[in-house]
């Protein structure tokens, strides 16, 4: 069975010029890994035909698959779709449902369509398009001579489903082997700490794979099989799962589709619970968190952001001796913040943060309080009249500070919640 | 004047399986832009002799100069220096000073040299060392038949030191020309608008040069200058920027490290204003957008997250009447969260956001009320005593669309401060 080779060709002076990161390459990359299909070259060029289409020649010399990101947009330097449809000896046509989408999309946001936009739904005649379902730009794949060619819009949030939804099967249709992933998320656990329990057996294991990817407090596990049919990798898949599972307990907190957020919404809707947030250094992200899961609204009705020592008192009836003796950055704080936000909502639970994000803040020692560096975070807990509370050294920018310390408390509640449960709904 | 070109090349094969993101690309090239020397490839190949030689060969016909990040480890499969001395005709050689470095780096830190470390010491004949203070591996810059490969370790903690310390006088030294650039930031008008209004322009412009790029809800627009000097630079810099702000006027909000939240804020706090925000739709996003910038607690004391009516009604004093009469995605709505939240906060500025995000949630025409789709939101604002609205009907994902919306609001509520205050600040 003949194996596929990608290259990844990013496009973009804005790369070249080092002004953005290329998480793109990184992301095509372990997708297509995951997919079977081998990288062995990635590069970036700008916006300049010339170059682009020596880029293309050398890379189909080496690869079957060559997947562009960028160059697709309606400015007059992203001529990456005419150098491509040059390179393959097509025309372009305009491509009817991508122009009327356009508009539509214009129409609604009440924008008006420019020539330059009207360019963009013209695509190499022949090409399958991939709609935009997130900007105006679509892309395409083009099949030629033994050659494919995917291209791809540049921003993540509009290159990342095109591929997912729309490229990931069609390649995997072109693998003849069929590839199945599960990926297992884990918190509450260090990504070295699960390495070490993991080093030999992911050594071991040949199909399916076991390969471990830190996200922001988290850690994905995937497990990877090839086999004939989907079912005889899922077959491969599950004992490995079980293993893991047995290994790691509540550590697990779901699979694939699953988000922190929404194994947690999903477990206090089941109780009957509602949720709410008093937040100060992350200032709103936590309850933008739970948000971001569609249904929220069936557990949460509001939430507090109480920066300011006034408003920890005013609106969640923080006690001002408190504040005073302990200071706002407290274990103390952060479990009075809790109490004060649930009874305030009626809510059956309630997680607070309150902590020094940086990068700046840092307390001296004084009063007999301890000192209080940068990436000090204290989480308080109400879950129906318990209180308690966590302390977190973090020590990432304020960015990923705030970032992180979200992530401890949605996964320090759903831990409790399965600690206080768990001797009720084991069999 | 001959300008110098460079090709970035990094080695390793996690970078290929999309494990780790090739942040060294973005640094080097943001480096070596400043530098004047252009950048017109970046390249990741595998830690594997025969690619990289190829590489190597391809790099060197197009550029003057090639770096290489990676390769350099204690590992087996490190082949890269090898690879190197074979393409420049060199035999490898012991450092002595490396040696000892590493030597004095292992003792400090209780570990033992093995065979694999030996060999980091070696480098290819007549190569400038670069010691390395931060780890194990030296890099290297090695000259001959005009060519210039400069070998650079892989982790950033140990590569970004090496460059900024040895490697940046080196090529300041060799390039004549430096290159100044000044982003100017809109919002409030859409990438194709500017575009079309610019085309011309960016057409005619040759030194200096000017590009746009988008981001969520934003446009930058770059000016670059090349010249002998920084100061010529900025000089030919400065008339084009006077002509993009006479042109786009109140759209550009700033310039090359200014954020949207910065300028709101410092504005705010310049006229000696509070501001809150009264968040449905965005759950928090605008309130924690606000903290990202440090320095918010001198204007942003308290948010609220309203996702219910009932928290609308009783935390904001949304009237019963209105939410009954109008629904919660409606333009009076919005204008009472706005106006309610800064009464109970005690702030002269608000913004409220207030919509629906979707995948789902439209509310078709009924009793009088027009149909109401995904993607309408209203964003109400509050201003010493005025309060007012704008609609928007966005058209992206529920992440997309809360994005958006916050970018508005940030933006309409600094527009409403110049709006208010011009008369007064005008000379």
């Amino acid at each position: 069975m003949k194996e596929l080779r990608a290259e990844i060709l990013s496009i973009g002076t804005e790369i070249l010029l080092g002004n953005i990161v290329n998480t793109n390459a990184a992301y095509l990359s372990q997708e297509l890994a995951a997919l079977g299909i081998l990288v062995y070259h990635q590069e970036v060029v700008g916006d300049n035909p010339g170059r682009l289409e020596q880029a293309l020649t050398e890379s189909f010399a080496r690869a079957d698959i060559v997947i562009t990101t960028g160059g697709l947009g309606p400015t007059t330097d992203d001529l990456s779709k005419e150098t491509a449809a040059h390179y393959f000896g097509r025309k372009l046509v305009r491509d009817e449902k991508a122009l009327a989408d356009m508009r539509q999309m214009m129409e609604h946001s009440g924008r008006t369509m420019t020539p330059n936009n009207l360019k963009q739904a013209d695509l190499p005649e022949g090409a399958i398009p991939l709609y935009n379902q997130n900007g105006t730009a679509p892309g395409f794949i083009l099949e030629g001579n033994g050659r494919i060619l995917i291209m791809l819009p540049g921003p993540p949030s509009e290159m990342k489903p095109m591929f997912d939804e729309q490229v990931h099967p069609y390649l995997r249709q072109k693998s003849e082997q069929k590839l199945v992933s599960r990926t297992l998320h884990l918190c509450g656990i260090g990504e070295s700490a699960v390495e070490y329990r993991l080093k030999q057996r992911m050594d071991e294991l040949v199909n399916p794979t076991l390969a471990p990817y830190a996200k922001t407090g988290m850690v994905d596990l995937r497990i990877t099989a090839k086999a004939k049919s989907e079912e005889e990798a899922r077959a491969l898949i599950a004992p490995v799962e079980e293993e893991i599972r047995a290994q790691f307990g509540d550590f697990v907190f779901g699979a694939d589709a699953d988000t922190l957020e929404g194994v947690l919404i999903e477990r206090l809707a089941d109780l009957g619970y509602s949720i709410t947030t008093a937040e100060s250094c992350t200032g709103g992200l936590l309850a933008a968190r739970l948000v971001d899961y569609p249904g929220a609204s069936r557990v949460l009705k509001e939430g507090f952001i109480t920066y300011s020592n006034e408003a920890k008192e005013e609106l969640l009836g923080v006690s001002h001796d408190t504040l005073q003796t302990y200071g706002a950055v407290s274990s103390q704080t952060a479990m009075e913040m809790a109490q004060g936000a649930a009874k305030r909502a009626g809510a059956q639970a309630a997680i607070s943060i309150t902590g020094i994000a940086g990068p700046t803040g840092a307390v001296p020692a004084h009063d007999g309080q301890p000192e209080k560096p940068v990436g000090l975070v204290y989480i308080g807990y109400y879950l129906d009249g318990e209180v308690s509370y966590e302390e977190c050294r973090l020590q990432k920018s304020r960015r990923g500070n705030r970032e992180n310390a979200v992530v401890r408390g949605l996964n320090g509640l759903r831990m409790k919640i399965t600690e206080k449960f768990s001797s009720k709904t084991s069999q």
